[in-house]
């Protein structure tokens, strides 16, 4: 795995967080063996499909945590930790509902374990089927291993009863979200810009950007207002950075994003991107490309081409701009100390002008 | 939903979790609508995939839990619920894997789901996709709601972290089962007859019989001699259950089990009873007829002639009289007050000798 852009210059504890995952991941491995072979190997991949990543969701809980003057690492660390195993269950679960085999460039754990099934000789579709069970209980069990995280948190009731309550708020929204995404791109629903928006907030912003903030700042006793601005923060930056994904899905440099230029075409992502230029009525070639399976290259280069004449691009550059400023808007307050803006408002740059 | 035979003759408070689970499900119903119509009905469609079961393991807890003079009654009927939700989201999830759309007589989640799409016109493809990542999502939610019920119990940090561990032990032992099945079923691995039956262990007796029954212990402040005769009696019992539960599959009257008797030979199910006949020699018959995709009946009637040729039934019967008494010698101690014997012998009873 290559790493990739930071959204942090620094974030020195994140390693705190990756050490405590291997420990967690050992402990895990060592009881697995005594209950099969392959169970063991399903928590090793589970550990690999845990890696790699920009461990961004934790660095945004544990910088919030310090510079809110929490002061017990140990349970930050519990925090972060629970947001990156969620990730990881919700990229894991993700896959097996878009029926992708690669991830970051390699293959996934549904790859992976569809390829040891089918070089032992069973049929192609016992493979899938394999794969698919395999992710499908990684995920499961890394859902559970979230929340056990914050069950766990010696901080008295109050406090571990309200990150509960945000940690199942977490799921709830991600969930609504993948399932609209879902939709979408089945057609089971055909979205209008705002349907899209929501999506992406759910989808993305809510537990990518504003319950791990929510999170870090409850655990330091922040003020309501506190949580309340970063929330904000969180919703309106998460959106811009999906935004600029969404772009960079399709103009983004391969070498650079890790990610092939074409996949989300020929997923039929419904991007607001693409939403957008759909519903300029001289697009509707863009709609026939779209509808093929096969998006070739001279596809793509054709599709990039009408974001451009259906001024797609600058509508979301300029939707990325707005709420970029919203963000920071949110914590243009006296309830947000002033380090702490210093560097989200780092994080809100990166997150909207990043090219990978 | 036609109520089946109950493993207890009378659970009183077996309606207060039904109650309870009514008002979850409202909650999570009126909440999913502020974020869009699906997720609506995606939470009707995991009320509905909660209703209509047998109830047996809140039963488990709850008369355990009284049987042991527990007086918490709201407690106890949160630990029952936990494992209630947990029942359905595993049944959601193993629904997904086998590509099963029916589920006691009726389309489950994912069939509806499919259908519902196909009825509005996508592809058969988009169809299947919808009804898996609704049915993922559904499990998923529910994986979650199951652990939220323990971690919010107010009963004291030692007692809830001890049901913590047990729950988190309970899905890390139901997963390594669902592997192994998938495994066996995919032919990813050839079992011998001790993998099929731990692979029954975990898969269906640690989180249906044991698990409850040491929660329910647990949660009554009962001694670790209580809590391990419990356990040991639920993984006897559990096993004899599902062995009970392997023959009713393929001897078993249609309108009593409300069950296909071809469809586990259909998925090529590797039971105890099948492994067993699969490894006599004078069988090799057996093994052309389960390596077709479709089972006729005619075959299905051939099959039970050769089960019982090839004395598997009858070892099955032996076998799950074995384990029936290895539950009884287990709660043969002072350790089990014999209130709580009495109930369970019937529920050994029940769990063997069922036809149903």
């Amino acid at each position: 795995m290559t790493p990739r852009v930071s959204l942090f210059t620094a974030s020195v504890h994140v390693t705190e967080v990756t050490t405590r995952l291997a420990d967690f991941f050992d402990a895990k491995e060592l009881r697995a063996a005594t209950l099969g072979g392959q169970y063991a190997e399903l928590w090793a991949a589970a550990r690999h499909s845990s890696e790699g990543g920009k461990k961004f969701r934790p660095a945004l809980v544990l910088n919030t945590y310090a510079a809110l003057g929490g002061d017990s690492q140990d349970d930050a660390v519990a925090v972060a930790m629970a947001f990156e195993l969620l990730h990881t269950a919700f990229l894991l679960h993700d896959d097996v509902i878009d029926g992708d085999t690669m991830r970051r460039g390699h293959p996934n754990l549904l790859g992976t374990f569809s390829a040891q099934a089918s070089a032992r000789g069973v049929s192609a579709r016992s493979a899938a089927t394999w794969g698919e069970a395999s992710a499908i209980l990684a995920g499961d069990l890394l859902i559970q291993a979230a929340q056990a995280q914050v069950a766990r948190l010696g901080v008295g009731e109050h406090k571990r009863l309200a990150l509960l309550d945000l940690l199942e708020e977490c799921l709830f929204v991600t969930a609504a979200g993948e399932l609209a995404d879902v939709a979408f791109s089945t057609s089971v629903q055909i979205p209008v810009l705002s349907d899209v928006v929501s999506m992406t907030q759910w989808k993305t912003a809510h537990y990518s950007f504003q319950a791990p903030l929510q999170a870090g700042a409850i655990l330091a006793d922040a003020s309501a207002d506190t949580v309340r601005g970063l929330s904000e923060f969180g919703r309106n930056v998460g959106i811009a950075f999906q935004l600029r994904d969404d772009i960079l899905g399709v103009f983004g440099v391969e070498d650079e994003t890790g990610k092939s230029s074409t996949s989300d075409l020929r997923e039929g992502k419904m991007t607001l991107l693409m939403c957008y230029a759909l519903q300029r009525s001289d697009t509707d070639e863009l709609a026939s490309i779209l509808a093929h399976s096969d998006i070739t290259a001279a596809d793509a280069t054709r599709v990039r081409q009408l974001l451009e004449t259906s001024g797609a691009r600058d509508f979301i550059e300029a939707l990325i701009t707005d709420y970029a400023q919203l963000a920071m808007a949110a914590i243009d307050s006296p309830a947000i100390p002033a380090g702490l803006r210093r560097q989200l408002e780092e994080v809100a740059r990166k997150a909207c002008d990043r090219a990978a």
